[in-house]
């Protein structure tokens, strides 16, 4: 059942074999790695205008040189990342950046501050895109979590099904939001320019703002660099992409920063000549789309393609997520299951934790994200910082030829991504503190997970100065509850191992019960030896560990090994198994975890 | 820690010897056992003026001969459970009686209803006790649901402390609310007969009613019934009195009638002298109460102490549930897990589970469960009809001395209850219905259990002709994951049973690794086998099942045992669990319950 309906979902399991087509060419990479830096157009100059608001229209102006400033800060790190995937071809990004530069600490710092980013990522777009939805249609208003939850399943799912079947799925609205975008930038730009724009909607640039402060623009430049996350996304994920992978990696990004670049500046110039003022009710690129076309159809759809994206950002934590939590489990600082390909070849165990963890986070915050977006900005501006200040370190090291000019695109970055970092501490620390008390527990938990697999290799190596103990008999401990076909069954498989001895255990609740059972016993089994124990309180488990403790205790002393034999009916039916005491299970357990006696299970199956 | 809190809530364990300081003496029993049904007398007689106010306040003084056909049901099941109580000293009440005289589906029907009903009698009791708390503190309401789950936590874990121990608090608010109520009928009455209360506030007796109908009064009369509900507990609770069980048992009975008359009666009239109209704010006995002292302390201590039974009255059904259970489960119909005492000598599972359904139910009402009622009300007169029913055919067969009086008293009973259960449906459809869906799906249930306990007896039983297969040989199978002490160790105890075969099988992903492997492997153990199964889809599960299939079938034809013998090692803390992948879990719960092979699991107990 639980199978059928698994291959349902996620279709029929991959051959190792067939991993070679499970990768992504160039379109499709860009469609699911940069969906996520891609939708930021949609509220990064709104977040300049809303702080440049704060000193009236004529502030506005300055969003033209801040654009400047972000585009600058994505031209650095697009070039930075370039040769960040050329540099570590096997993905892993800020992580294996900082750690091989900086030292493990930084990074995992980085790494861990990704990972809660990526399920950030997943939380806040989802909701974003919910509450679309839910402006649209207010009656689903009430059903907003479940609403939210639901997206989070469905890309779970689809990303379960393989990289490349999510990609065919979610290209076509990445591109449909960027022709929608580049048709109201060309045509905004052709009225501007045509003149049907009145030059009165804005302040002509330099006029004088009075209460403008560096601190201010500095906080409107750190809000607006909020539509550079998920620039880092394609470093992460370079083993997704077909072979020559880091080339194909590089040109998709470049092509990410190009495209990113000319919404991100077109909203702005439209923002700035229709002379747009933020609302609460009303987004900017809504109202720059409804300034150019009226509430016609291009308006819908600019409107319905953004709402898509909001969600699909979503998934580049999905493809981003699981491969950062591969490199974080070869070097043995998350649990080893992240390493595990799942039926369709993707890492499964990373996309489930990543749908379940975002599912918490939404039900946590009742799907009112927008206040985890600074944490979110800081989660990615951090490894931001680190990696390219590992960068920086490298070719200060390496000096491989050509290596000035890659250090100064890599220290522009540094220098920029670090202000914004602080930007955001500075403005916004309500909001972000938490980050100083979670990233260190994290990494702690890192090293503690670390700490438990070196010291389970150090256990599980094979050393020649250490001869195993050498086992000189068996000692076979029979529980029995009963002369029944499945005692006789386990003691019959004891027999035919022909330990040293054998011995039945049977534990009583009356007294009188006992002395009928052991001449029965003798009868039955003559020449089995039984011990019969009194349980005057009523527990099997107790007189029986005690006693299976004396016997290992003097089983030890000789270099006796002692098994336990417990005799298990199995019923025919699973819902059978309610209807019987677990005693066997129950023994099973407790013995296996605290003593160090050899647990044997003879099944006898029922057959009705 | 899990054990230390156990010990803190509950209690240490007792001894099975100390069962005898465990039961009760009759005037904690009378507390237990009849605080549901005393408690009814809160709502009883509201119930009768409810329906009787359809017609106008001058149908009022129908509550007499009404009150009088109640009392008349009351001794007349008071006598007839004095019967069963001697009849049927061990308990079991209607079930047995039913059971025995009318066959095994009555006694089933009559079973499964009264331990649904006691689930309800839980819910509803508490529901109402903290609907009282509540309307005095409405700071609360938002926490209804809340505080009567934890009223419920609260009894059950005062009921796993043992009957004693929880008679012993529970009895003094019990005769607290019996003492509040004869103080109240006391000065009531004394009022009335000193012409204190004015003879215009009611209609004389047999002033004619327009309106007035045969099926009215029949409403009324089932909806008074309601109060009736409880007088049942004690037949099913005779094991847990002080020897003699069944005579303290029948004076208790009978101690409990006379009180349930008394307060009965006593409200009845006061309620028809003062003219007291059912308001939907008010209750009855606080407008009684109200109108005898005003609003001063005895008010208060009368309102407390009506709230204080109303959850106590829950206590009932813990009390009557666990004993009711046993006797099913000792007839095989439910799990014998129900025949388990606890610690504390009771029978823990009943009550534990007889919690968790009521809070099951709480929530799923949220605690609004007044429409539970008429429910809870059927299905207390349907095991009352049958067990009359039950007496009636019993005396008819048996004729001993002095028969002819018994199958009157009978007789009456299971006219009248048989009455009242057909007016419930036929007055409150709507809200009984259930109960014709559900008996049924429980007796099916409990068919079904029944037949698999005795298909599992069958086939447990040892019988001569049938001798058991003889054992030829033996082959082992141990599945390796890599070469380390943990193999070793499990290899070697293979070793040490020199079984006729031992097969390791390594599972590979990876075509390059298997040879070297091989090779490696030649070096360490070259006295045992390698098998190595590759494996496309990345499962170690389904290639060394199907390895195991097949060998398991070849050696079955030649009598051999299969032993799988799994390798594992135990992490120190229970948080490593969650390090590794538990395949050895995985494969051993799969191999157990699908197939004939042995599981033996070697532990290698890791220390740091």
């Amino acid at each position: 059942m639980f199978f059928s309906i698994k291959r349902i979902l996620i279709g029929r399991p991959l051959k190792t074999t067939e991993l070679g087509e499970q990768k992504l060419n160039k379109t499709k990479a860009l469609a699911v790695l940069s969906s996520d830096a891609l939708s930021s157009v949609a509220y990064g100059p709104e977040q300049i205008l809303i702080v440049l608001a704060t000193l009236g229209a004529v502030a506005f102006w300055y969003t033209i040189p801040i654009a400047v400033g972000v585009l600058i800060l994505l031209t650095a790190l697009i070039l930075s990342y370039r040769q960040i995937i050329f540099a570590y071809p096997y993905g892993g990004g800020a992580y294996v950046v900082s750690k091989t530069n900086l030292g493990t600490n930084p990074g995992l710092i980085a790494g861990g501050s990704l990972l809660v980013d990526y399920i950030l990522t997943v939380a806040v777009s989802v909701s974003a895109g919910t509450d679309a939805i839910t402006s649209a249609f207010p009656a689903l208003h009430d059903f907003k979590v479940e609403i939210a939850i639901v997206f989070v399943i469905f890309l779970t799912i689809l990303n379960l099904r393989g990289v490349t079947e999510s990609a065919s799925v979610l290209a076509y609205p990445v591109y449909l939001f960027v022709l929608a975008l580049f048709i109201l930038i060309g045509v905004g730009i052709y009225n501007i320019l045509t003149g049907g724009v009145s030059p009165e909607f804005h302040s002509p640039i330099g006029t004088p703002v009075t209460g403008i402060s560096l601190f201010l623009l500095l906080r409107a430049f750190a809000s607006g660099s909020s539509a550079l996350t998920g620039v880092e996304a394609i470093s992460n994920a370079i083993p997704n992409f077909k072979d020559p992978a880091p080339k194909n990696a590089a040109k998709t990004l470049v092509m990410m920063g190009i495209l990113l670049a000319i919404l991100f500046s077109g909203i702005v110039l439209l923002a700035y000549f229709y002379g747009i003022s933020p609302m609460a009710e009303v987004t900017v690129v809504s109202q720059i789309a409804e300034a150019t076309f009226g509430r016609n159809f291009m308006y819908f759809f600019i409107q319905g393609t953004t709402a898509l994206i909001l969600i699909l950002a979503a998934n580049t934590g999905y493809s981003a997520f699981p491969l950062l939590a591969v490199n974080l489990a070869k070097d043995k600082f998350i649990p080893r299951a992240f390493l595990v390909r799942g039926d369709r070849l993707g890492y499964s165990n990373g996309i489930i934790i990543l749908g379940i963890a975002s599912i918490i986070l939404i039900f946590a915050f009742q799907a009112e994200t927008e206040h985890l977006i600074p944490l979110y900005a800081v989660g990615v501006f951090v490894p931001f910082t680190l990696s390219q200040t590992g960068m920086m370190v490298k070719w200060f090291r390496e000096k491989p030829e050509g290596w000035m000019p890659k250090l100064f695109i890599n220290t522009i970055g540094a220098v920029i991504s670090f202000t914004v970092t602080i930007m955001f501490f500075l403005t916004k620390f309500a909001q972000v503190w938490s980050i100083l008390a979670f990233v260190p527990i994290i990494v702690f938990a890192f090293h503690r997970i670390r700490k438990h697999y070196e010291d389970v290799g150090d256990q599980l190596r094979l050393t020649a100065c250490e001869p195993p103990l050498t086992i000189e008999g068996n000692v076979m401990i029979v529980p029995v509850a009963g002369m029944t076909t499945v005692v006789e069954n386990s003691l019959n498989y004891a027999k035919g191992l022909s330990p040293d001895q054998i011995i039945a255990v049977y534990v009583s609740f009356e007294r009188e019960d006992e002395k009928k059972f052991e001449e029965k016993w003798k009868k039955w089994q003559p020449d089995i030896r039984l011990v019969t124990l009194h349980s005057h309180y009523r527990s099997i488990i107790n007189p029986l560990t005690k006693f299976i403790d004396t016997v290992e205790h003097k089983a030890s002393e000789s270099n006796y090994q002692v098994t336990v034999v417990i005799p298990q009916f199995i019923p025919k039916k699973g819902w059978h198994n309610i209807l019987h005491n677990q005693s066997g299970t129950m023994i099973r357990t407790l013995l296996l975890f605290r003593r160090n006696v050899v647990i044997t299970t003879v099944p006898y199956h029922l057959k009705k």
